[in-house]
């Protein structure tokens, strides 16, 4: 009999906003395996740390840091093969995810490349999306609100023509595209009620007005969340 | 001292998909408040029940049935003063949201008529955002996807000029509002692809193609999921 694979959300950060699902089938697996850069921690390990019971195997899926070229198909065709034989062994497999699996998550390409020879199973966590959101003390979006998740890295006038078609949005992946986005925000009329936050429910979470923002330190897990009458609920 | 208002996600549907932290706060608030039907079962309520400790006072927020017709002003606003009673007696109160609070959630009601006045805290959940991706097998985006939640009461003409703009999409509270959504969607050529689940983790979940779908007979919790590439990895 085959394990199974589980692709569990560990949710944005803070420890505590794990699933009692995920925490019960975190703990229950003898094998957990979570992507980490190819040096150093993984921050989706870090999240559970202080819950794993210990005695599981670990399995890293080290990721060399090539900006923004996604998927390194090799290191998923390997991981898959490497997963797989637990699975075939009959072991369960946890693999790790930040925030939620399917929101923009590395744990699709495992999925793609697993899903039809093992038995998988997605247990939902809270994204960065309401962490975000709720750190800030901003509802995202109300009755028949239109809400768009809009990736940093897309082309300013990719991002203009999304915002003027949208009441709320989220702005994901900053970076080094802050700049570009805060401007984008400026000529809409925007920036003045944009809110700015960086590793939400983290114990280094900051949250900022735009022009507070330093452009050169932003990192990747920051968002800015932005309603076009000011808020969701006016 | 003033009580905290807590907003609680408790997550869309299992019982065991809510967080430790949701439930810690859950169970140490001595007032406990969820909205619910003015005659009948609270939902927010049936996900936590096995959660309860008893001994709790509960506040059941009764909205009257009047279809689309959100929010009913008077209902919140009496809300908020029973539920600041307690607060400024000191006690805390756990207000129950199903899925996110901040996500199309009525939560934000009591939030914007009780957060200048109160400390507030809101404690992010599992949405149906998600949840209904996780069930249904199916990631909702990745790497620079827009990704974009639209309303179903939406005119036609908008949904379908906000689905051709669009890599992802996430169409909700179908509702009667169904066959509309389905009629765009053919239109697009995109009812082949997409796929649809009403109750999504909870025990009389349903997942079906389009075709299969009764528009007659479609909740309020359902939810349709496109990718105009047919999978987000592809």
């Amino acid at each position: 009999m085959s394990g199974t694979l589980y692709g569990l959300g560990v949710g944005p950060g803070d420890p505590e906003l794990i699933t009692l699902k995920a925490l019960r089938l975190l703990r229950s697996s003898p094998v957990v395996a979570y992507p980490a850069p190819e040096h150093g921690d993984s921050l989706a390990r870090a999240i559970v740390a202080s819950h794993l019971p210990g005695g599981q195997t670990e399995v890293a899926i080290r990721m060399p840091m090539v900006v923004e070229r996604f998927p390194a198909r090799e290191v998923y065709d390997r991981a898959a093969i490497e997963l797989g034989g637990h699975l075939e062994d009959g072991r369960d497999v946890a693999v790790l995810c930040e925030g939620d699996p399917f929101f923009y998550g590395s744990f699709m390409y495992l999925f793609g490349r697993m899903a039809e020879r093992f038995p998988v199973q997605v247990v939902p966590g809270v994204s960065s999306l309401t962490a975000c959101a709720a750190s800030l003390g901003a509802p995202l979006a109300a009755r028949n609100d239109v809400l768009t998740v809009l990736p940093a890295p897309l082309p300013a006038e990719t991002l203009r023509d999304r915002l003027l078609a949208t009441d709320a949005a989220a702005i994901m992946k900053l970076g080094r595209h802050f700049a570009k986005v805060r401007d984008v925000l400026e000529e809409l009329g925007l920036a003045g009620s944009a809110r700015y936050i960086e590793r939400a429910t983290m114990e280094n979470q900051r949250l900022l007005r735009l022009d507070e923002v330093d452009a050169d330190a932003v990192p990747y897990f920051s968002m800015v969340l932005v309603h076009r009458r000011g808020e969701a609920w006016s």
